[in-house]
């Protein structure tokens, strides 16, 4: 690679993240960690949703995107990155490049929530569509960059993309100890694995004690297996799931080196069951969930983690959802 | 009356807000304010929105209502007590009832959202059904309350209910202060007053340079015109609206005589721009709101109060609306 933003290769390490927290201060949203006493006494135990629809973009993606791209150095800039996307990752990035004045070029599967695409175009960038089943988004990627001596973002390989996101981490165990509880649990979405592999990377000095899992589509658990065998597995490529955010075929080689290490173990729900805990945090949370950003809370509304008599902090990860869909969801 | 929890006649001070925030601390929710980048560029201003939905019960209401219901003495407690309420101050004193040990009487229109029912039947309380349109429910309370020897909890007109309510004015105040800014007008949804009242309430002192704005749908804006001619005005009885939690037939007496001497003036939005502010709501700040917990919003995405170049607080009050007419919203 000729860029000199070129991806680190060593895992993250804990003061990353803290370094991350500093840099997205003031840009990204500190989200709240919501929780419903209704639905709390149903469970007979206590869920807190760490909120990440409520982030810059609708995901938690921005922190990733906002802590690489701030570190690129000004001479860069002007060359622009690239970054492929199922449509979170597109926005974060997106954003934080018209942020910091960096032209973005993104690569889209063409089956990718309307909403999604639109808003990464609303930021600016120029959006590369290709077919989710037959193309390949990285070859692509490599190719954009060479072209024009980018900066390629990648969704979750990346230490300053995993640092990123796992500020969430941070702020996880800061607003527990404001409320004085130590959670039996957290749980996180999981595509990649970059979300997860941050978070747990920030909990394992912010709240050493608590376990950490990861929670996919049940069709896309290749982290939960991974995890189970101890290498990375991969997904039936004839699987399909609404849960569009989650759909990596594998688990990143530097996300699963740190949640090889760093998780308790892996959940999976089923599409009908991310569905119904968007309908209950419609009802109970008053707060909008895409699907794929639902499966953790999905892990424990099902009974997949029992919450009875315990303290499980989900991460509810983005709220990128077509209005029709959330419709057809609302009416099942 | 001979409850010894008689509505108190005097309108309540200042300190009766601070009061009120000390009696709900750990029992209510302290929401948050929410905003969104993407929404403030296109506004071209700064929307801050305090999300009641969040709050338990899914509004405001719970907030006036364990103010009250907690002041009730020992030995009135085991009377209970009765309420008349489109859903949302119902389902407020039903939980509020619940926590504190009280049987709980509630009169509902049988036309309320079909989840306000539900939901206070859920915590306990015994629904008593009536017309909207052609009974008289203030009479049916205090038959009810002479009946049981119950303690009567108006929607609005009650100092208790209105400090209670006002505790959002201070938490307003206390965010605002947090994030270093001072917004150019408070923006309030407004049925029988009480919510702005109390929070203009709160605001006068805590924030005294801010104007305070009530919002009503166009055919309930009763208070709008009140605060212009100076007297209570009715609304045409015949009228209808999507935003049934704020169809009061005209202002309260105590909540009056507050607004009266607080608010700035008044702002009126259409269905169709709360039906707007909902979808807004929902891709922006991926926020549920039901159509009267919209209408503060609608003011200022519809034009009403200009953002432009201004930062602008508006409270949105509740989120109990029912699937099916969320659905239609977002189809809409």
């Amino acid at each position: 690679m000729t860029s000199s933003a070129a991806t680190k290769s060593e895992l993250p390490v804990f003061e990353d993240v803290r370094a991350a927290a500093r840099r997205i201060e003031g840009h990204a949203v500190r989200t709240p960690l919501l929780g419903s006493p209704a639905l709390d006494e149903k469970l007979g135990g206590r869920l807190l949703v760490k909120a990440e629809p409520l982030q810059r973009t609708g995901s938690f993606k921005f922190r990733g995107a906002y802590n690489k791209l701030s570190q690129i150095p000004q001479a860069a800039r002007a060359n622009g990155v690239v970054a492929y996307s199922s449509g979170n990752h597109a926005q974060g990035v997106a954003a934080a490049a018209k942020m910091l004045g960096i032209p973005a070029w993104i690569i889209m599967p063409k089956d990718a929530p309307v909403i999604k695409i639109a808003r990464t175009k609303e930021y600016g960038a120029t959006v590369v569509p290709y077919d989710r089943y037959t193309e390949d988004r990285e070859a692509m990627g490599l190719e954009l960059q060479a072209k024009h001596g980018a900066t390629l973002v990648r969704p979750y390989d990346d230490p300053d993309i995993i640092a990123g996101q796992g500020t969430i981490g941070l702020e996880i165990a800061e607003q527990c100890g404001a409320l004085g509880i130590a959670p039996d649990a957290v749980i996180v979405c999981c595509g990649g694995g970059g979300l997860v592999s941050g978070t747990a990377l920030a909990l394992s000095q912010a709240m050493p004690d608590v376990p950490v899992y990861s929670a996919e589509p049940k069709d896309f658990d290749d982290t939960k297996r991974s995890l189970e065998s101890g290498r990375r597995e991969s997904n039936d490529p004839k699987a399909r799931s609404i849960c569009d955010a989650l759909l990596a075929a594998t688990p990143g080689e530097m996300t699963f080196a740190l949640n090889k290490r760093l998780l308790k173990g892996g959940l999976a729900v089923s599409d009908d069951e991310a569905r119904a805990a968007m309908a209950t945090a419609f009802l109970e949370l008053k707060l909008v969930l895409e699907p794929g950003g639902a499966v953790a809370v999905a892990s424990v509304l099902s009974g997949k983690y029992p919450i009875k008599g315990k303290t499980v902090v989900a991460v509810a990860s983005g709220g990128n959802v077509d209005p029709a869909q959330f419709a057809q969801v609302l009416g099942a």
